[in-house]
């Protein structure tokens, strides 16, 4: 049964989803009308037609989870209008990178956080597999040989000039900040398998894959990593994620899909998945917001996103 | 203020949760009188001098909370009635790896999770990076050359000619299962630095520096590592903890000494790590139980503490 992405009641069907979104907009509730505009449509007059477009959003049913999870992301972040931080990484600026950096760092510390508590509360040892697996390759490495990918991501900030240590003192801005507690509520009160699925769904944005499932564009240009456009650490860090997140993203996703056909929480893994989407985009427009204050006139990847 | 082991209600001072437990006594409460008999004294006509028996007991106040943790642990498992499963360990018998190997399987696997509580939940990276280091080793290993803990586990078990697929197909006893329940609660329940001190304080059982802290024994007779006595797969094993548990019951403890200080938890942290040696004490005897389903025997190890 369809649940509000929203408010995250159950409804007996897209029919009484769609009465109870007609109902909020008629209230109006600011966070129902703004996930209509954003995810189904912008027309006030689509009403009639509401439960077949939420059904076309939500429905899972034909795709499968995991292909639904991949479609929908990949709409928002390669679509028509890609995401404008996804833009700016086509062919990246210093501030660009550095904006990457200096709220990506925060990212990834979390990201030990949220994979801990899938480890603390999953009893599959192949759940717990590849979360340690994955937790060792992103934040704990395997010596001098093979650096984490934390310790990869400051060393492309150090090849764009910022001192290590001023790196490391860079707070997170408030967007970033906020993302992070949403995940960490997410992996605190939800089960494991909508937690597994809010993170490891992320780790689509860097898969090169995507362009086989409809992405206009990949995550960045990978002829950048062939050319001398950005610096060697810049193309270890970009590397390492085009490599790894295609099984990063891919295992995982295929296990969520299993687990939650067994435990009944399909829907739950939806909204949920929704959640981090949403908050992932905001997370992304930070790192521009951050790279803004090193370079203002990156406005314009943004400019096309605001009113006319 | 001293809090009470069993309930954990505040009292305040020693007179006070002198009388909670002369109340609870009276009154026949099992797990109040046991806690008694089992820590502080059995002689029922001590009842006056019961608060300065409590505070001897409970007060780390000069001892400071580490050196606390330590010596409670080293009198439980290492004093004048050491444990009957460190006493068959001395000289391990096959029946005794065995029992070892099929238990603790299960208590690595929860090591795990437990570590993970403390990582989902902690703001420290100098904890993060504590408790990381801790999982590689103990459970995901760095490739062939440095397998983890629990497959040098495994392997001692295989070396006393159990297969693999046998090991990992046994399920754990009930006391066995019932620690392993005690260990998730506290990581879910509480306070992530208890989780620290309940987890870490328990690899002080295979610290070879408990005798400088006034242990009659160590964990097992150092000179069986040196002898054919036992296979070289039972030395792998037991040399791994032998190193390891010492850097990795001190640091632990010493941030948890500093981070409870700050947080003004030493009293719950106390008491959390007490509920946690008294699992742990449960948890060696079904060792020992799994042995002797194999070599009857050994119960002589345990007659000790039977009544006569």
């Amino acid at each position: 049964m369809p649940i509000c992405p929203v408010c995250e009641i159950t409804s007996s069907s897209y029919e009484s989803l769609s009465d109870h979104f007609s109902q909020q907009a008629k209230n109006s509730d600011v966070g129902h009308i703004m996930w209509l505009n954003r995810n189904v449509t912008k027309d006030r007059g689509a009403e009639p037609r509401l439960p077949k477009l939420l059904a076309g959003f939500l429905d899972a049913g034909d795709l499968g989870l995991r292909r639904w999870i991949k479609l929908r992301f990949i709409e928002r972040f390669f679509g028509e209008r890609p995401h404008p931080f996804v833009l700016a990484l086509q062919h990246p600026t210093k501030a660009v990178l550095l904006g990457y950096v200096l709220e990506h760092q925060h990212f990834l510390r979390q990201w030990v956080r949220s994979l801990s508590w899938v480890l603390a509360k999953t009893d599959s040892s192949e759940a717990t597999k590849e979360e340690l697996d994955n937790i060792t390759t992103e934040f704990y490495g395997f010596g001098d040989d093979k650096p984490s990918h934390y310790e990869l991501l400051i060393r492309m900030g150090e090849s764009q000039g910022m001192k290590r240590e001023d790196i490391l003192a860079t707070p997170p801005l408030p967007a970033t900040a906020s993302a992070i507690a949403t995940w960490q509520e997410i992996g605190q009160e939800r089960h494991w398998v909508e937690t597994m699925a809010a993170m490891h769904s992320l780790e689509l944005i860097a898969n090169r894959k995507v362009k086989e499932d409809g992405a206009k564009l990949t995550y960045f240009d990978p002829s950048i990593l062939k050319e001398s456009e950005v610096t060697e650490a810049t193309k270890a860090f970009l590397w390492e994620g085009y490599e790894a997140d295609v099984e990063h993203s891919e295992i995982p996703l295929e296990m969520v899909e299993r687990f939650a056909g067994q435990l009944g929480i399909v829907e739950r893994v939806q909204v949920t998945f929704l959640k981090s989407m949403e908050a992932f985009d905001s997370y992304l427009m930070a790192r521009l917001e951050r790279a803004m204050t090193i370079d203002p006139k990156l406005v314009s990847y943004v400019s096309g996103s605001l009113p006319a």
